[in-house]
């Protein structure tokens, strides 16, 4: 088949998706955690945010291309949708308007989605919370779209500074949004996990007064630094 | 009377405030839907945002051009308004000082005012939301203000993006700002109630699985388009 | 002691806290008020929002000056807290990492510390939030941060461009941040009680439906600067 | 003919522009010197931006209004150019698309104008300078833009701020662009030739070393308001 | 060799390089005329510009990624650069500070590198036009990096919101900054040709005065579209 | 005398502006160097850019804090203006009116003022040029103000997020503006000069060929931190 070289009007029907069980393991940390254990990468940047209080994703990402004040896309990415998957929404500029709403949102629920990421705006916000169907997104915007001009449905897309691919699991919270790539995404939650079983005993230790100036042994590099305490 | 050219230091009296009903009728609705049946005009920018959680305004404007860092005339605007208005205010430049505080709220709320829209800051905030007296605003800023030009009340004024006249329509919920034009505000409420009446079987066939692409019939536009699907 | 020109690599240890019935007093009152009773100086920027809704703050600063990417000067600065204070970090360069969460949260807060101000992004608000720890921020980001350069504690700072000095008492609510100079902390306190001593009457006033207009004597300067009222 | 409410797919193609004269006297003064004629109003908001350095403007204004990442309007207002017009264009959302570059240039410089006001992005900015036709904008974006969705031409806009009425006079220069409604127009120029007047008199003065404290008497008044010299 | 999971600390020191021939070719158009051959796509955001009149830069690239506040990488990219190169730099979070200067510029220079694309700050500005080194950057910054933390040299980025993998063709001008795929660069370029060989006729064609709406045929289109004209 | 609390509505007259020799030596420096001579403190944030090319200054601040919309102090700060000074203007909330234009430009020149640093608009930019009177300013905007509220002249103030006391020198050139507190600028300059007397050195090992990688010995520690080369 004839693509165009540039992925616009392309829908990938299989993709891979992350493995279940990595995917639920990674449910249960904060993006923080999990940022970390990557190595500090991964993170959408900070303007992305969730559209109600204690909005919370985590699944399968299931891309989508948008052109400028057009969300005909959203409507060919719902078909591709499968339980536990989150659309991940980009646009080929940067554009406000609201691409989605709670008609959408009824859609792609109905389909077993457990959210939406969209550098983008979204609207009927007062619904989307009723509905529990969390978004996070870089405005608010009643304006609405047309449906004239095609992009793409599970191509790599670049979405608030992060590169999605199709099937990475993308994991949501109040700290922010960050894309774990499906192949490694075992290895990280594994690595998140053992992250934070080390917290428990720092939070104690810092709870009882410890400094982290000891805890951490900062002291020694500090005066090596140059560090100087005057009166 | 030698008016000014520029329309600064004039209070309009009597304005023509929409019909009553056509407010109400409006108040059932919510932004993105209003804007939708005006055809996707009538917006503010987005950055206008709800100081508080689940505010929302319906009224009928009574205007105010303000100077930077200078309140005055919101005082001579508390005295142009009768119960069922809307202060909407608008800025000579780009200000975020807090032009608008508890004191004036207790006032317009005293004239029956319903809320505030203003392209500025205000401060005051847990007051305001306690007083259960509505403000969408750019910005929350404790600055306070001065009382010593003079700008204009009940002239036409471009606020946050759009053009505001006295006794338009200004509908406010947590998608943003709309305004209606008084002269169609009935035409509008009633495409809105239409617009909206459609909604309910849209929803509820998309709740049960049906995709847009088959309920807009949209298949055949986007192969028409060009849309590959490729696995 | 050579110390270096710039101020870093140094921390204070002896700094004059502001008086602590001064600092009560001044809890009394909000940030508006405060603000008005210096004269409209000292506030903080109004991009420095609280991260959870009602998040209150008054203390007395210790200051830090940090690098982009580094929280080094943040477990630097814990040991310099006592009860009562108020951390106050600037950064040497415009950044929204992550530079706070809940272990360092932890820490403060065994310290005695009352919440955090930084003029850049923090994590963990979750918990941050369920721990009742403060902090009024840039941003909001997951973006972890290195221990590598050596920046400052209790210095003096611009903070979200308010110059902060050791000592002095910060007092942030839903309006925003204002700093007061410890020297004048018990002037500005007073200050502040009389002022607000007029609101109640004046709110009366306004509650019974006399006009700001009437009650502040402004028709005549209004009449004098040409205000003209039309039909 | 039965008219859409929101004014959209609407193209008025008798406007009355501003006397011509008027015009050309306007053309004489600075967009700082016209806006202070007219008591401080009509500017567009500052970031609206010359695309090359000494691009200057004034003319009658065409105005457009565009949708998001869509130019096919512009093609509709090249008709309605006659020599002297400047094309006022403005979005129904914030876009910095590059709507407008040489060959939409060609076409309007052939119809006899003198350049383009617009509120979103433009390209080819190298070949307009070679051109010699002045553009303001708020952006310079390579982003190609579709033609599908209708807006209108000749209706009052909102522009960078500003409303903006067919026939209205637009002028541009390094200090930014301001609007003049046709119907006063000649009364703004001759203002703003008074107000220049002045202006050789009082600069000749200050060169001289006379101060403005002293010119324009302002020692007492600052006296009056309070202000204290120290040494 | 045991790679670290999330690509940092890596400098890939064989990728393949776009053909020499498609680069050269690309050189002849200009970003707009490109990122349309390509569909539209491949465009950084439009905040990256040049930081002198007329710097333009095509090449084939050499991508880096930085920490906040600390330029290590730039020496260690220097060393991967051949003649024809381009360095791509993105940092993992937003920072402006001045990560590249006149002497970076000499070692790149020597190297045989036409630019330096960076999604950050830069300095000497001065110095790097009169070394006619060319920049395309998000801020001018004289703040100081320093030399602590690896990134890497060679991994895919996100620059200004584009994907850039090492060996691709970024061209940039005026109008922007454009990424095109190795693997494509010649397709482009034939494309690009294509296009701009339509162009003359078109412009003589405009500026002899017939309108697009002929040209494009676009009446038909817009009366279908509902487009009414009015007196 | 009883001052007020907040320094408002003073006026120093008697500053001690720094070591001529030291502002001399100092403005042979450009504002990186002189900045990482600081130790990489003292800039200004980087929205204060020159309102025309090459525009550059080196002087003693004679600092004006002003209010939104307001321009009354810039004349009370002509009058205590003498050969070598420089404005540095700060403003109590954000504003980007223009309070400075060609007439106090006249005036401050005639006192011997060697240009303008103001974190606010300016407007007359092409006057400005055409007199080489030179301006850093965080916007350029028509928009003119009035002389209705007291600020203060010499008192300390934040200019772009940097402290500028009174008599400090002040530098700018195309990458910036820094500040160079009184008291240390002989060293400053002694430690700016030494800085550059190595980099003469370096540029020429960097145009032959050495890499930053062997120039600085980096090659131990990036392998010490992990560095891996791959192919």
């Amino acid at each position: 088949m004839d693509l165009p070289i540039n992925n616009l009007g392309v829908v990938k029907r299989n993709i891979v998706r992350a493995d279940p069980a990595a995917v639920d393991k990674l449910a249960r940390f904060g993006v923080a955690t999990i940022h970390e254990a990557m190595g500090r990468v991964g993170l959408m940047k900070p303007y992305m945010r969730p559209i109600y209080p204690r909005a919370a994703i985590c699944g399968t990402a299931v891309t989508v291309l948008l052109q400028p004040g057009d969300n005909w896309m959203m409507h060919v990415a719902a078909e591709q949708l499968r339980p536990g998957d989150v659309v991940v929404a980009a646009c080929t500029t940067d554009n406000e308007d609201g691409f989605f709403g709670d008609l959408l949102a009824t859609s792609f629920q109905a389909r077993g989605a457990k959210g939406l990421i969209i550098d983008a705006g979204v609207r009927d916000v007062t619904e989307l919370e009723k509905m529990n169907f969390p978004v996070f997104s870089r405005a608010i915007h009643a304006k609405g779209t047309i449906k004239a001009t095609l992009g793409s449905v599970n191509i790599p897309v670049v979405c608030a500074g992060a590169i999605v691919n199709p099937g990475d699991v993308v994991v949501a919270d109040a700290d922010g949004v960050v894309v774990v790539p499906a192949a490694i995404a075992q290895q990280v939650a594994d690595a998140a996990e053992k992250r934070e079983s080390f917290e428990g005993e720092k939070r104690a230790k810092l709870a009882a007064g410890v400094l982290g100036l000891d805890m951490y042994s900062m002291r020694g590099p500090l005066e090596k630094a140059g560090l100087k305490y005057i009166d």
